[in-house]
């Protein structure tokens, strides 16, 4: 009946432009058979964080956030829904409310699954702090072999264990101490002065692990892209896969409000893009993730804007 | 496959208790045939307010705070589920981005569409401003015949219309000056000092307005029920439908902090929930409209919250 | 030119209802010879304040809360504006930035002035903190004749001055000190629990002054009437004039979230409004001020709503 | 040297009033056998709540602002200073990042340590989410024998705990399955409407738990004390010790804003003062708790400051 | 009388320096005959906006924030007091509350009426939202002749205009459709990725426009001053004045907080600035409105500050 | 006994990795005879701000950001522990609550006594607002000799004392004034466009100040690190000791939103921090503050972090 035209379903009644098309239009959820460009899937675990840290809800406005942009890309003149890219969405993992264990357990379990299925040749896991990672990783690394990752990070996450088990602290170290990854196949980019032990940074050296400090970062300044090379070029031969661990805490604090460790110093968010831009260039790059946006703490959700804005970035790969 | 049992959709990976039904679950979308005990729809409109109001956004705040509630009435001894009550949801009215007009209208058009399906014995308007309930009692009157008003205000909302069209201060102006309402139908609760033009007050005694004022609901403190039980006798005879119409601003500033025009000096909470408790009991109460309640102004959705317990008690009825 | 018809001094452009006036338009810039129904006069100083205050806001805000109210008094059926109601607003006293004794001398002489003009039988003062009121009251002293006070108050605000000097704790302890105060002619009500030192209450109580404590009011509960009437009886024989001193934080915390001294335990604004309506009724009642609200700190300036709302109560005495 | 006669230790170089004290200076670091009024010890643990809660705060919110208050009691004319009454303050319990079963024992095994040094009569454990009780209360039994508690909360808090482990909906669930609590030594006040499954009602009745809701606590209204005598006289027979376990969320949002479960219909602090007041008096009420504020959604600490003023209030026992 | 020394007009006792000019003290409210170096009108218009928007605000933020500069311009040593600038400001348009074409009518008539006075040889208008351009441009082509436009902008606002009507994503479509503009008179600087529909970029180059994406602009980085020039030169022989429209939205996300459309990869404050000023030197500019700014959703008037900088930049037009 | 081993004083209770030595650690509490690296003191005045500041946190503030550094510099491969560096931490100095005369002597009292016990070779002293270092400045010279300053800054702080007295507009001025300071000995870097009065860069440069605005910062750009270079060496041979005076508003709004005065045009934090360094170099540069920080204007304290990211720089001279 025609005067039913205007009733949407709940929170699907905004104003429709036929013209235009949402980021978030392009998120399909997965059914058994999908294919598509990306695969993405939640991990909305936060507990772990060794500060206080509403990252759990980052999943959910990052997603929000892809309706903040559209499909085209202007300055490489495509447009990802002329072009039918899309994403399949896995929805996000439950998380148990008092184990951690079982939480990691269950990330690990899902990530193995969703990338079993082959529905994309790109997938991104959106956190939930750092300590994700360990489980996504070891998940990776079972069906796709060989992991190499380059980390944009502020912090190495390079923690001993013993006092405070798997936090997001640990991610690295624990991969590396468990066997899921060499030492030499973890280029870490963006570690920041006052802002880890140096204990830490000792045990990375003695493990291989390839270190760009922001120093680094500001003096190839104009050329970060050269970095990523380089450090691409160094892992290719190495490894089956690289991974992408993205900690939005590599960015100053005046562009990343939303992480829970911000600060001075850190990154432009044009040279992540850039840098980003580059390594998915690579035909080994197939996994990345997303972590340490607390939504609760940001300013109008801006962190997790970068964020989408780098999930359609993948898309272009 | 097993692994994927940890895998829901996005945003519904929270905690399930297996026990607890959150009444938000009771929420059902409209379906052609389906019947309900309540029929819920959305219509996000503020553009009409006289200052600025964000009341757009209460609808899918409200649902939001449903998920906050459970289904028990511990009072009552009652459990909404257990007792198979569902609210058959609608959604929402999609509205005109630059007309206003056209958007009363859809609303109109839709309320009147969705009393038609007789698809639950009460109907609940959520708004938007209080300028939609001009259009939501002009299709009540033409679905249910003639309409008698219970308006629970700290406003007359009887304004001139010449000055500004149909405002979020005129819709019982708007209803009485079109036919579509007598004045001696209305009875207006929780008027406010200070909070009115002494024109307009003159304007309701003329059209015989029932006026009960902040002063009449605290002398009548423990007894609201009485007035109310009053309010109903007053009507019943001489209409065919009431419809109550709760703009939350008849609520003091402490109790109801998201709304536009808060002030001190309004009820409490309790006072209102009893009084419309007592309102439901009577049959001929078929409709209600919540209105102005502007969440992006809100302190933790508590407005929002006392919204959604209004709505549970709808279902007791 | 007709063309100009919809422009409008900036900050005016706003909505107008031909029949309503609000209460701010009752606000006439003073002028030589000018007479009114109240005077007022803003006292924006918080620097002497013990902690952090921007009560220095407060003369600003509680004005443009009068934007917030009509001028209709529903309950007495009266209207301000039909009945001819100004308020004559003298402005502001411009404070010293660096020296406080230079700031409170500026707005005793200043009171003086204002009083000295005869504008209008009741005068009040928007503070600013509590320390104001010992400038005040000497002025008054020094125009009216022997002060007496009804404070409403959670603290005594009878410290001793040689540990910080004339601060926000002091102004009724330096009034009595410097004698231009009699204790006998001072009452205080709302003194709260664990919100003063036992040393000021008992200096109180040497000093002849009458304390009435929360637990008081609470068990007078419906008739603080009466309470206030027996303050008005004990002084009106001994003074020329009373004096309503009102601090803010004589009300509960959910009532009065913008001043600096928040705490439970306090006084419903509604109470406040029957005692204040109460002493307005008594002849010798001509002077009063509000202090102790930082709009910085409010929600929605909630707290001077409450201030805006007494104020339009004095001009129906 | 006199120069230095202006320098204090970092944070303490605040206002000092020379008669006035602070009740945040009652608190005394615990050491070897120091004897006191109270005994407080923080339990700042919240990873195991259902939603996100940052309760872990609480312990430093509710001892900051004890600094709002003084010891002076003006309703009863009694100084907690004059009267020597001492806070042992035995600080906080160091929660594990990554283990909840870990916590809860390091929370179970502190307080059995603190209860054993017998340090002061009384004892405040404050939370942290409600999900420490199982482990105070289990200390409590083994220190000092059969334990019977009142508990006021908006909630059972009776979940089963297949579903998500020790989370804050299962503490006494949690202590009556593992035989520390019987059922019928179980009184809760406050149960709210809308707030709970109906499973965990009946099965609060099945295990002979006392069941008091708002409806109940409103209509008691003058007279929470005679309810609260009512379960005092039921308990004091049957138990070795009566624990006062208090969700701030018992009280309404309006009065609790900073509680994770906040939600219309509870209760007001004064009644909750005065229900703890009465309780106290009985002599077997030895141990307290404070759970569920979290002062990251607090409105200026209100929450804790309501906290602080029920910590007060135990000292005058 | 001395006394009154200190007595100021509500809003004016602010601390004054005799040598300190604040750049608000150059706003002179316009008189018939009154002539200045620029005019300021405000057009205080949200409704129109596709999203939620505050922007009706703007006019006030934007002239409350002349108070925080003064009229030194320190780089080029130049001070606008002392070469007698004035802003004369017309104050703002009044906007009908229900009926947007009503609103726009009365812009396109006011700014024709500002412009017709030829009080300034430059005018601004201060939105308000972007809907605002299609009216004040009309005007401006009937006052000055044949328009060229140069818009700093994220987005190309060239939407269709049947699915929501003059929203602010169609002013320059509106404008071109019904024959204001020519394609090729319009100069678009800032277009961004991901924010855009394809379709819109492509009616922008079929229709003549010129489009300098955000790519463009970093790679002309140290030379945007060379873009302006060149877009300058292409417009010069073409039209007979030159407008400027600045959408704060062209700034990162990070530098203009308060804009309704905030996104990551947008421009640098400095980089704009010296846009403007480049495009100011020449002699054909004009007219420039600033729009998009959301006082509501800013963090502490960032965006408004950097629109109150562009304007004293025009006074050294 | 061992179940006391998880119990930590209160607000300690944290978690404690052992291989990570946080910043703060660093602080000690002074005592007589104690050495150190460099010594601190806090000077929490804000009263003679011109307008509303809380920048008598920031002492705290800037301590408790301490608490998210740790020790390691990562670009110098230098660890502050490890290197055995140490804060000595003289406290705050106490402000009288009502004179501000008092509050600045006892700020030159204390820092005249802290520099007199040769602690450490560096002394920091944490504002406050920038009035303090008209004391500080009188203290470092009776101690060290004839001052040298480079100020960072938006503003000249050189405003005439008639119209204030000693207000944060007014340090530099008063120091010249009151002879303890050379006009040709103050270096000012950062002064901004329309943020300051001719009047009193004319004095300035009348006065021998030589002066760097914001145009000279951005074009010596990549080498901030020369125009220090220039001034130290233009300063070397003049005076005794350099004194750096860093009013943090020099920095670009984005970047420091926590300073009563923000605006657009500010510098990066980053060529801050080079031109510290730089600075820090020079053997004669003994004494530095920090100033003009109001926490309670920030966001997530990210301009105190900014300012103890300083702090630590200091430790590696
Ligand atoms: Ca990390
Ligand atoms: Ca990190
Ligand atoms: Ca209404
Ligand atoms: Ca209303
Ligand atoms: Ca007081
Ligand atoms: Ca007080
Ligand atoms: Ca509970
Ligand atoms: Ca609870
Ligand atoms: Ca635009
Ligand atoms: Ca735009
Ligand atoms: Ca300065
Ligand atoms: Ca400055």
């Amino acid at each position: 009946m025609s005067t039913f035209q205007h009733i949407k379903p709940a929170g699907k009644a905004q104003f429709k432009d036929r013209y235009t098309t949402k980021a978030a239009e392009l998120l399909t959820p997965w059914e058994e058979g999908k294919k598509g460009d990306i695969a993405i899937i939640g991990a909305p675990l936060s507990k772990p964080s060794i500060s206080h840290s509403g990252a759990s809800f980052a999943p959910d406005a990052i997603r929000r956030c892809l309706n903040s942009f559209t499909t085209y890309n202007i300055e490489r003149g495509t447009d990802l829904q002329e072009d039918s890219k899309t994403i399949i969405d896995f929805g996000d993992i439950s998380m148990h409310p008092t184990s951690i264990e079982e939480s990691h357990q269950r990330i690990y379990e899902s990530t193995k699954a969703v990338t079993e299925t082959n529905t994309a040749p790109f997938t991104i896991i959106l956190g939930g702090d750092h300590s994700i990672t360990t489980s996504t990783v070891k998940a990776i690394k079972e069906t796709k072999g060989t992991v190499g990752i380059i980390q944009f990070d502020a912090h190495h996450d390079l923690r001993n264990t013993e006092d405070g088990g798997p936090t997001n602290g640990t991610p690295f170290r624990r991969l590396i101490e468990e066997g899921h990854l060499q030492g030499d196949h973890l280029i870490q980019i963006g570690i920041r002065n006052y802002a880890n032990a140096k204990a830490y940074h000792d045990y990375a050296i003695e493990q291989g692990v390839t270190v760009y400090t922001m120093k680094d970062v500001r003096q190839s300044n104009s050329s970060i892209t050269e970095l990523i090379q380089h450090a691409l070029t160094q892992l290719e031969s190495k490894v089956d896969t690289i991974y992408l661990s993205v900690d939005m805490d590599v960015l100053d604090q005046a562009f990343a409000p939303g992480c829970p460790a911000i600060g001075p110093g850190g990154m432009h968010p044009d040279t992540l893009m850039e840098a980003v831009q580059t390594a998915l260039e690579h035909p080994k790059v197939t996994t990345m993730d997303i972590v340490e946006i607390d939504p609760t703490l940001d300013t109008r959700d801006m962190t997790s804007r970068v964020a989408a804005h780098l999930i359609l970035e993948t898309l272009s790969k």
